[in-house]
């Protein structure tokens, strides 16, 4: 039995009978991270880091959907790594996901170099120094650079790749400059880049983008994700990536 | 009177009475020339320089459209500066656009540092070394980057503006992580980005970019450029843009 604190609920992630243990006063998954999952190339038997995993909604995602042999989770915030492990336990997961409380500036304590077929990261999205923000409130931590700067993710994900291994991030189309100098200048070369729409004709709110370590310039702009329909109806492909039919997504 | 030679012809740009001079066996402009001379923000009295100008067709187009006190066109080929200089006396524009023959890897020959207010460019867009090209052929010139690199036209605007100046280019998808990195090498904050789709759900088959001198980093990715509506009827934008209702564009 998984223990559910005060202020947790459980939610039914509507896949293979998947379920996340989300802390409503802390911050809970989005369409990001459901995003991100789909447009990860995940092979089977791969080794994945998800640095910053938060509620582990991408290991436990990536553990339903991929052939993946192990998914580590690392969470700065001791509170969340725990209640994620509890999602781990919950799902029976333990053999393919660990989720690893620790500081990514660190991973060299926690990891070796070159052992990663796979990064993905949904990191903090505003830069620090950006806004009015409480450094101990575990929502900020989660969407400023408190703790753990872009520079971080792309620095440590280019040390812990394998040669040709794969870096998968979702970000913010105002930073997509920061994305793009900070991956070339690791060593990792953007080489998809995806902008999501909340509609055609409107401008995009989020990117994702899959560069690898040691890859050869030249980026591929895919076609657009768009959120919903001209009409309002959700796209194909928002069904698609959510596997069922969708009402109402976050 | 204007000379026209043998396989020159004039083409009547719809705008003000303009009209440009083109060989029908060199580069003629596209519809990449029309959407940049749309994009850049050309204030009154500015002075301004087209990098590898061509026909000429982007400081015509800009004299017909701004305020811009001095309009000045770079062009490496002898024969493209001088069948675009008649262009220019053919609109009586000699007051206002000049061209220039030239090398912008030697800008400092003809111009002084930070002297325009804004630099646009629609530069080879294919890297060196990419396909097989013949390095005297005219139109390889003006599509490879032979004699004039990305680096070249960034680094020499980044000379050439003035602090706080405006660069703007169009350029291919594939191409936008240099274009993005080499901007921001040389003290070129990449502030404005535009991808153009052929329609609605399609990828991008163009970029229209902007960036300040010593701007603050910060992109704002806009609404996508869309040739035409999902229906096959040109968007509101292209007929906003071409000024005129548009029956076909190249």
């Amino acid at each position: 039995m998984v223990e559910i604190n005060d202020k947790e609920r459980i939610d039914d992630l509507q896949l293979k009978g998947l379920r996340l243990i989300q802390n409503v006063e802390k911050f809970c998954f989005g369409v990001d991270a459901v995003l991100l999952s789909d447009f990860a190339d995940v092979k089977r038997n791969y080794r994945v880091l998800d640095i910053g995993t938060g509620t582990g909604i991408i290991p436990i995602l990536l553990a339903g959907k991929t052939q993946a042999k192990t998914i580590v989770g690392l969470e700065i915030q001791e509170s969340m790594a725990e209640m994620a492990n509890r999602s781990v336990i919950l799902n029976e997961l333990q053999n393919r996901v660990q989720i690893v409380h620790g500081d990514i500036k660190k991973y060299n304590e926690y990891f070796a170099k070159s052992s990663f077929d796979l990064v993905v990261s949904n990191p903090p999205y505003t830069n620090k120094g950006c806004g009015l923000v409480n450094p101990h409130d575990s929502k900020a931590i989660s969407r400023h650079e408190i703790l753990c700067s872009l520079e971080d993710v792309v620095g440590s994900a280019a040390a812990l790749l394998k040669p040709g291994g794969q870096l998968a991030m979702v970000h913010r189309p105002e930073r997509l400059a920061d994305v793009i100098c900070s991956m070339r200048n690791n060593g990792i070369e953007p080489k998809y880049l995806r902008f999501v729409h909340p509609k055609p004709y409107k401008k995009p709110n989020m990117i994702l983008i899959k560069g690898n370590r040691g890859g050869k310039p030249e980026l591929k702009v895919q076609e657009p994700l768009y959120v919903y329909n001209l009409d309002g109806t959700y796209s194909d492909e928002i069904h698609k990536i959510y596997g069922r039919e969708v009402t109402k997504i976050e």
